[in-house]
């Protein structure tokens, strides 16, 4: 029973989210471009809620951990110094007869084509990077970005050299990687242009440990922190046969997606291989003067991971919850007001009492002055209206009725979870809604 | 002498830029990929910070302009009945003898190469998009795309069948767009690889004069709140001409770079040309039906579209100050506080202090808090320390002095403009910061 109502959870989730404006296949009108999705209003500003949120809890909330922003494009040395043009790829299958292609490890015959039952060709390594060929007749070639960190350990030194910070630091970013995945699926988990929330923090190489064993445990704080079930969430140490080569400990975070227990977050020791690698391969010293021991040294790297579209999808899973009352179930989205797309929506009572719709509109602008992502609502009944909100997750729908304006006595609120309704002046609501979002 | 000084502001700012961290050469240990830019922690922060004032601007604030995100990767047949495959090109000439290629409408002689005096071949028009093969042996092609402004269109559809808006309502995004230029130059100006602020705002036919006018008056009043000099902006009526063939106004929004007067911004009413020829070559019906008029007919588009690094460009060249004191120059940057970068910086008077260092970390922390983009600096004496704040724009120090430690006397705030201290509270102070940062 629980498996069914998993795997419905994962179309509810996929259908709310077109139906309420999250998110739609990218380019729909036009057949759909597999591994792309659009997000609309709603996924939209919860996306950005969700790297606001990271930034002020990894970045700007932080002392030593300095955010830079690189593009997408980078050169074929640098990723040839980094490994990723031999190394980042996925093995492939092709069926000899229906030519449809499979990741090889994603089957458990890999003789057979699953589709049409014929021969599968040899396992060939397919590089997941997309290669675009720059100037007018293609005379460089760069690859869209497959992994985020490259802008960073490029930027090691500019760093070093602007901001002249200790060890240990950080170098973070969000921003968009691409891979040219062979069967992308699973909506949001397995796509071909995504975001990625990563920062490496660079330690002498003895501190490893102890920062490794401090960015584990804020990494869990983060899960709670953006609406993550925790009961959910499994650290998976990964294997040393697993590992990368240069790895000595990594550890992934798993998440009970409705497909299965898959990979959220990474948390990996690199050691100084980026560093090392990116000094051979461009001839730049990438090298650390230790001003305390007198030393210069390559720093070793901590780096923590966090998959945007995952984070969100996982969200998602985390906040649905159905209420069945009698023949009607009640759908809403559980979010962190924090990152709630719609923090206030404010109704008029009635639509046709002018004076209503005036006062509503006066707090309407008052709360959105305030709060920005405020809506204004009159359309249909109230129970209409909550549903609406509830179904895009909106902790707190403010009505101004019959009483607000005729006795002065404030407005209703009414909570998203409980559903109880308490009468409060805005003043009020405005200090008690801003503690929320401090959380 | 004006010349000079604005040939040698370009320099400056590229210096600047490049010593205190805010804009890097993409790739620059390998070479720099041209074209492309590394943000820096305080470019990172500067451009952040536009793109979030942009978004409160013309979005959060706005209640019928619905934002989105969609992806750089869109498919062939989007490009294709957007015009885009045909008609997004730039006019190329190669050199006979050397090769090297130019722009045929940068050459004032198209018949001889600047470079080695070689005989130019014949003009070729070159297409501005990079395609992407998708799929393990590129069964797909897609282009990164050259404008963001194809997904509004692609997701009229959607917003109208989830949000049901009247008219007039936007669809707004912020993205990266890339070109293959045949020649970046000018810094931010002309790259493979930017950031494009636009929305799409549909109208009613007979509407469109009204909120052409409506939005290039709220145009000129962004172009103040981010703190672009107003007297170096200049409106350019585009000829008839020179306008897109759909187009039937279009205005360009003009900024005096120390390079020259080119363009920042653009406004263009584009009829229902986007709308009809992507409801063409997606056959599906992207037509809006109005319950007033019953009647069914496609909306009308006015566009108002701006280059994020342009605007990032103009602003650096709009705050630059250079203070003649005797034979020092104080240089600044004069930054909107809702833009700066660091907004606070705190110094402990004196670094072997203990209890000016705690107190100071006090304060620093408190305002960290309550801002986030609080610095703390005790690294070198106090005139050093301003001078590092005024480079990166930070719009006020705060020092912790005997008299805040021995008499409750409070901080000493100084500004960065007028270089003007005064003592005042922590308490005071932040409520004076937070009414700044609402402007």
């Amino acid at each position: 029973m629980a498996t069914d109502k998993n795997e419905n959870l994962m179309e509810k989730i996929v259908s709310l989210c077109k139906r309420r404006g999250f998110v739609f296949q990218g380019s729909e009108i036009y057949g759909g471009l597999a591994g792309t999705w659009d997000y609309g209003p709603y996924g939209a500003e919860l996306s950005h809620n969700i790297k606001e949120l990271w930034w002020k809890h990894f970045v700007s909330s932080q002392e030593n951990i300095f955010g830079i922003s690189t593009p997408t494009l980078v050169p074929e040395a640098a990723w040839k110094a980094s490994g990723h043009l031999s190394g980042f790829t996925d093995p492939v299958v092709e069926c000899e007869k229906c030519h449809h292609r499979f990741r090889a490890d994603h089957l458990e015959d890999k003789k057979v084509c699953p589709d049409c039952g014929g021969k599968l060709g040899d396992e060939k390594a397919v590089n997941l990077m997309f290669p675009v060929s720059m100037g007018s007749s293609g005379d460089s070639v760069a690859y869209l970005r497959g992994e985020i960190a490259p802008g960073m350990f490029l930027n090691f030194k500019n760093i070093i050299d602007t901001i002249h910070p200790d060890l240990p630091f950080g170098i973070a970013q969000i921003g968009k990687a691409y891979r040219n995945e062979i069967a992308p699926r699973d909506f949001l988990f397995r796509v071909r242009e995504f975001d990625l929330m990563e920062f490496e923090y660079f330690v002498r190489e003895s501190d490893w440990e102890k920062y490794f064993e401090m960015w584990r445990s804020e990494m869990h704080k983060w899960v709670e922190r953006v609406g993550i079930n925790k009961d959910m969430v499994h650290e998976l140490e990964v294997a040393p046969e697993d590992r990368a080569f240069y790895s000595k400990r990594t550890i992934d975070f798993e998440f009970d997606y409705p497909f299965g227990r898959k990979e959220l977050y990474g948390l990996a020791y690199r050691t100084d291989h980026d560093l090392r690698s990116h000094s051979a391969g461009s001839n730049v010293d990438l090298s650390f003067f230790d001003e305390e021991s007198k030393e210069r040294f390559i720093p070793h790297v901590i780096e923590p991971s966090f998959g945007h579209g995952r984070t969100l999808l996982a969200v998602l899973v985390s906040a649905y919850r159905e209420d069945v009352m009698g023949d009607d179930t009640r759908v809403y989205l559980a979010f962190k007001p924090a990152i709630a797309p719609v923090k206030i929506a404010v109704f008029p009572l009635l639509k046709n009492k002018p004076e209503l719709v005036e006062k509503a509109r006066e707090v309407y602008k008052t709360l959105k002055k305030e709060f920005g992502a405020v809506m204004f609502d009159d359309n249909g009944n109230i129970g209409k209206r909550y549903r609406r909100q509830d179904e895009i997750g909106t902790p707190w729908c403010v009505t101004v009725d019959f009483e607000t304006i005729e006795k002065d006595a404030g407005v209703t609120v009414r909570d998203r979870d409980t559903g109880e309704q308490k009468r409060i002046t805005v003043e009020e609501l405005v200090s008690y809604v801003k503690e929320q979002l401090a959380n």
